[in-house]
């Protein structure tokens, strides 16, 4: 029998370096997962448990003093999943162990600092697993696409968030930046089932067939970004989202990889274990109620 | 037949008004729940669906300017399974619309304000539910049992709290609190369980055996917490939480009937649906890659 490989998500969604043309890459694409749909509902539960057992070491770590996290960056067009993903992943997860933080435009008090600013405030704390919905990378996409600043401001921003990223990785926070990719047809159908159910109203917003006039300079707002922020220490990993569930099982299987990389025991006693049972067994049973 | 009334888990669970005495409550009683754990677990899944949909209503009609939120506040001995009900109810509703906190020790800023400073900072925006692990009770709790500040000082907290939480629910946010009640038995249990596996040393603190010593004295603590501040926009429920399963399925139903009483219905159309869904059909496909 062949020796099967395993097959590496990171590998196989890591956005190549140099120029990107996101129209080689197929928004229905399923990479890596050869059983489709049937093989992603399947092992999913398995994968979210897995993830679940990975994240905890890392809180476990970070209780003696590890200062390692994570830090998984969402972008991507309306309807392109990222409250999904949120969904699933955290629903994995022990949600006490994330910290999520969606970013929308910006406030008042906001714009008055740096771009960074806000998302300083927000990052995962140790042993967190942070989920960024939206993040400092809109300051190079609507900033740019809807010219909300002039070119001299954002166009020096792109580096500025290789240096901040660099850092942050330095100070032991891996960062996984998901760009996921949906064809204008998947957002159209979308947003046609949010005009077709009136429990889902509230989730349209005209604005948003505004930006999707745009569709071409967003790409290409996108394509700049995932060049010119695409480091060794912080990747860009392109994720084929027009099929929901394998937007989800790739974007676990993507983490596992990146939890497993960190190479997490638990922590040992910093007690006795002998000496606590014997305290325990030996009490007394306390009368409840005093 | 006999027409069967439907249980409210609201006034089943109610800490009845006057002096507490927790000793007359089972910590493995299961009220409302006929069926045992074959029933709570056939169901749970949903009534979990039934607080997810109603958690995302309260969210929408907050993007219509409802200004609406629920605060769910836990409290219990250790290992009585606060973590567990946060993760069970923010595992059930959409965690981006949950806003948990979990209380630790004060830090030094923390102390250098007034009790309720971090609280404040905490509290969950319109539309969102709020889960607090521990919360300003522990300052008429641990503080009262350990002396860690005068009886002057803790003594005047419990009408602080009364007042504050007067004006948090008159201000739209629904306060649910919950007593996790175990017995010193279930507690054993649970600590022996961290100690026989390595996995779980990490959540073992000897200082919780040191807590365990002063069972009657934080029972004594609780039982006036629960009669002092059992106010009427703000009561305590006690849920017996020796079986995990009921305390879940009891805190679930719980915040069902807490959202089911806010009336929510979803925010109609801002916007004409007609028109939308025509500029949506014409506007021809954007090219992918532009």
């Amino acid at each position: 029998m062949a020796k099967t490989k395993v097959t590496s998500f990171q590998d196989l969604l890591r956005c190549p370096p140099g120029p990107v043309d996101l129209t080689t890459v197929q928004p229905r694409a399923t990479p890596g997962l050869k059983g489709g749909k049937d093989e992603a509902l399947k092992t999913l539960p398995d994968y979210a448990q897995r993830l679940a057992d990975l994240q905890e070491r890392l809180y476990a770590a970070a209780k003696t003093g590890d200062r390692r996290r994570v830090l998984l960056v969402l972008q991507g067009m309306d309807t392109s999943g990222k409250s999904g993903v949120v969904k699933h992943v955290a629903g994995a997860v022990n949600p006490m162990d994330c910290r999520i933080q969606s970013f929308k435009a910006p406030t008042k008090e906001e714009l008055a600092h740096d771009f960074l600013w806000r998302i300083r405030r927000a990052l995962p704390e140790a042993g967190e697993l942070g989920v960024f919905d939206r993040s400092h990378y809109e300051d190079v996409l609507v900033v740019r696409v809807r010219e909300l600043a002039p070119r001299a401001v954002w166009s020096r921003r792109y580096s500025s968030i290789n240096r901040f990223e660099e850092r942050l990785v330095a100070d032991g926070c891996t960062v996984v930046k998901c760009f996921l990719h949906i064809s204008p047809d998947a957002q159209k159908e979308r947003l046609l089932a949010r005009l077709d159910d009136p429990t889902k109203y509230w989730k349209y917003n005209p604005s948003d067939v505004d930006d999707r006039m745009l569709w071409p300079q967003f790409q290409d707002a996108y394509a700049v970004a995932l060049e010119k922020c695409n480091t060794g220490p912080a990747p860009w990993y392109v994720i084929p989202a027009d099929r929901k569930w394998y937007r989800n099982y790739a974007i676990t299987r993507l983490l596992i990889e990146v939890l497993e990389g960190l190479d997490l025991g638990w922590p040992p006693a910093d007690f006795s274990v002998k000496d606590e049972r014997a305290r325990l067994e030996k009490m007394p049973a306390p009368q409840p109620g005093g």
